[in-house]
């Protein structure tokens, strides 16, 4: 996104052990292909090797499909393990947002994508409540509305209506191949189905600076507890709720002026930032899960 | 804005003696006034004593007017230079945007205002140039686009069309007697006359932190010096190019693997805030101005 | 502390209603007393009204004897319930310092007592390992060791030698009457009549940002969850362990390239300086306790 | 340092072109070399490219000086430019100190190096007054009192005398062959020829967040400015005063409430820690510099 010449960004986990710098660095020199950004790291829990690298499209004789051909042998011979994956950066990314009444993430991302910050191809936007339809639209995107039963609880109270909205919304979403679902103030938790058919790839913003204040109302549990910062954090989507994989964090200061409302305003800044960041690293294959944990390079 | 009871807002500055709290909050007292929030500051080089006080406007037994009279009494009594204003929570704040081409302020503006969490009565935007027309009418706002002429350097080489452009300007800003003047990334110099008469009314927000990197392409000049830190800072217009009082700053973390693109794009996450916060303060009346600085309560 | 003339700070805390805040500046106006610096509070849930307050003291025609004398009935006026203080910041405060093996937080503090930037009478250092003995007297403090039974958990098993142990340090800080008791990486969790008889005296300093992490082992906690933010906070001591109202806190940056002793060598930064402010904001009477929660004004 | 086991750290900077990292990875890999961590970056600008490798010692059949003879080769196949080093983790650097008056960047080195956070071989301190040579020794390191002339000016009136003690200063750094000489508010301006001398090895800490404030007095003319954050600069010492390259800067919020002293206090937790920070990425090699920009890996 925003850069000045294609690119094909090489991602790699596997096992680590010597040479597979060397390895990968000989495949592409022998090609010519000229990395511009690398990043390596390798775990010390885990013993698991990540990297990252971006190579000109113009320095190497063929296309993204022949170099995924060729990787593809090159991962093999590294470890069967490998997990790997070869994109080009002037295929632009897909996205669907879903979201709920709260409109400050969604009218951000729309002014990021408005404003050319965000070169994305924003399919559409899936809201449970119409109200976040004309802005949406206003944007030239395309917005449904697919209705929860209410009920006393914030997940509702009627199974069977609720999985058939649940249905609805994973058709609309599937039918766009999307590259990320972004929970944009979503507030339903997703079933485990969806968590597992969109693992790695749906965000969720929270309100709050995981693992504190997980679950409902982080920012009156954070004015209960008096602290001193409020927090934004942006990671993917599990069935474990709240504890997926964080892709990024930040907090904000408060003090004894702020009122809970202070605090939802002042967290809201830190909300949309935390977001729009781990989006942009999301779409940039800049992050690499393994163990419940990210890298981000 | 975004409080729950409404409230009068009394500011005052004058020079510092013995008893002008107890002058205020007696007078207050007497009449049952119930102050909800309250500031004092006394600035130890100048002398200069600075308050800014919240009552319940219910608690008192009369409505703004009077309370003007009457705290015009207590502000003479005080000192003959006493600079004090009264104001109403309830009275929606007047803005009026100028902007250029570069639209992420505005988007980001009318976002928080579309979600209801800047509650201000937006009369207009006005732009050099007319790309952020159909985004402000999106949102049900005037857009103005008043072309300025073209020239070698960004302040244009013909001064008579230039002079004529901010001549209307002036009249669609005037016309709407607002109480901020936003410049979003206005790009241009605003003559001195405009300066005088828009004199703490109009904010700009400027693309580093100052007083580094004043003047143009601060992002290029930081790029050259290689600083860790890229900011923003929101100011007073006054006829001192980027000196005028500073309202807020903030600042973000860049390094060597960002290039003058990424600095920008990190930089305007903190514009972004930094001018919302900015004109936050000075819409709530926390902002007092003496000497060429700012307290902000 | 670092104060250009000598002044009275009076503290109050009681229920809030009208006229409390013209009642305080009457009383101390009727005498010429002037107040360089005030800040007031009310907390919306607990309707519990905050004031803090300085005095210049030649300003008023009597010593703080007097001042309490005549303050004490202002606020048995205001009403029954009232907590309140009267201090002189030319009268030094004193600190007992509790460490164990871990040395940065005491070293920062004697760094800043030796620069001249904390002004306090530090009456010694007591800790349950002998290893910080020798700095300690190299800066002209006393040091006494007051060793703990070695057990398999970090409390020790031995209840009868800990109570022994755990009296001897009673001792040894009653016996100086501090304003300040700072566990500065103590490692041992207070008795509950130690925390009672301390009570909003103690302050600990906690390695995160609480509360996440609360308990033992924090960064490695922070490490396994993959937060990209570590933090620390300084919190009185109360019987609930890690729970106490927290007057600071505060968070760096980590990223996947950390390994925990980077996460702890960056935390000791975070840890050492908030520490370091909390404790200045208790020495100079600008934190206030209500309810579990401070105001610190 | 603070390594668990030894390594290798090789850095190398040369004009970028298609396979150098495989040309480096290659040669490691031949030789069984695990690299540990490994950073690479090119610069747009000046197409100049960077990498710093951390390599286990362990893992090579060799020792360093044969790994340095082998990478010699390596690096003049590269590019008769390269720029490159070899060093070994557990080689100790050798540190000299020069202060005045103000001590709390020497306290918080001698505490980070007595808690064994800095583990560096600190030859000695050399101050140009000697208020800080007790608690120097009281940690066991040399202190050399290097008077300077006394003049109307910081920089002395008495030429001869002043390139005198210069010329005593060199002899005690030079006699030491220091890894790095820190400026820990030394206060006094380097003559250019030892500016010369120690090249990429003398940091100097300025309280302020460059370029703004550079020369005397920054946080006096921070007050001036009305700014809302201070900050501080570690950057390498070059004989264009307040120039050199920047190695780390941060920053910290102040307001109208805080005094020239309040901005001071504040001010210098930022500066020790953005000293301590700079040194440590000095100290391990990670700090590359070309065309007055640093790249710190």
């Amino acid at each position: 996104m925003s850069l000045t010449e294609r690119r094909y960004v090489i991602t790699l986990g596997c096992p680590d052990r010597t040479g597979i710098v060397a390895h990968i660095a000989s495949f592409l020199a022998e090609w010519g292909g000229w990395i511009v950004e690398a990043g390596y790291h390798t775990d010390p829990d885990t013993g698991w090797f990540f990297t990252r690298q971006e190579v000109r499209a113009d320095s190497l004789p063929f296309g993204i499909e022949e170099l995924r051909e060729r990787f593809a042998k090159v991962a093999t011979q590294l470890d069967e393990r490998a997990d790997w994956r070869v994109s080009d950066t002037e295929q632009r990314r897909r996205v669907v947002i879903l979201v709920s009444k709260e409109g400050h993430c969604l009218h951000d991302l729309l002014g990021r994508i408005g404003s050319g910050e965000l070169d994305v191809d924003l399919r559409a936007v899936i809201g449970n409540h119409p109200d976040l339809g004309p802005i949406t639209e206003a944007h030239g995107i395309p917005f449904h509305h697919v209705p929860f039963p209410q009920g006393t609880d914030p997940h509702g109270t009627d199974p069977q209506a609720k999985e058939a909205a649940f249905g609805r919304i994973r058709e609309l979403v599937d039918g766009q191949a999307p590259d990320a679902i972004v929970l944009a103030k979503f507030m339903r938790v997703l079933p485990p189905e969806l968590c597992r058919a969109w693992q790695d790839r749906a965000l969720n913003i929270h309100h709050s600076f995981l693992p504190s204040f997980a679950g409902a109302r982080p920012y009156h549990q954070a004015y209960q507890r008096g602290v001193k910062l409020v927090g934004a954090t942006c990671h993917y989507v599990t069935a474990d709720l709240d504890a997926g994989p964080i892709i990024e964090q930040d907090v904000t200061r408060v003090d004894h002026t702020d009122s809970v409302s202070d605090m939802v305003r002042k967290g809201r800044d830190i909300e949309k930032i935390v977001l729009a960041r781990g989006l942009r690293a999301h779409l940039e294959d800049r992050v690499l899960v393994h163990d419940q944990r990210t890298v981000v390079f």
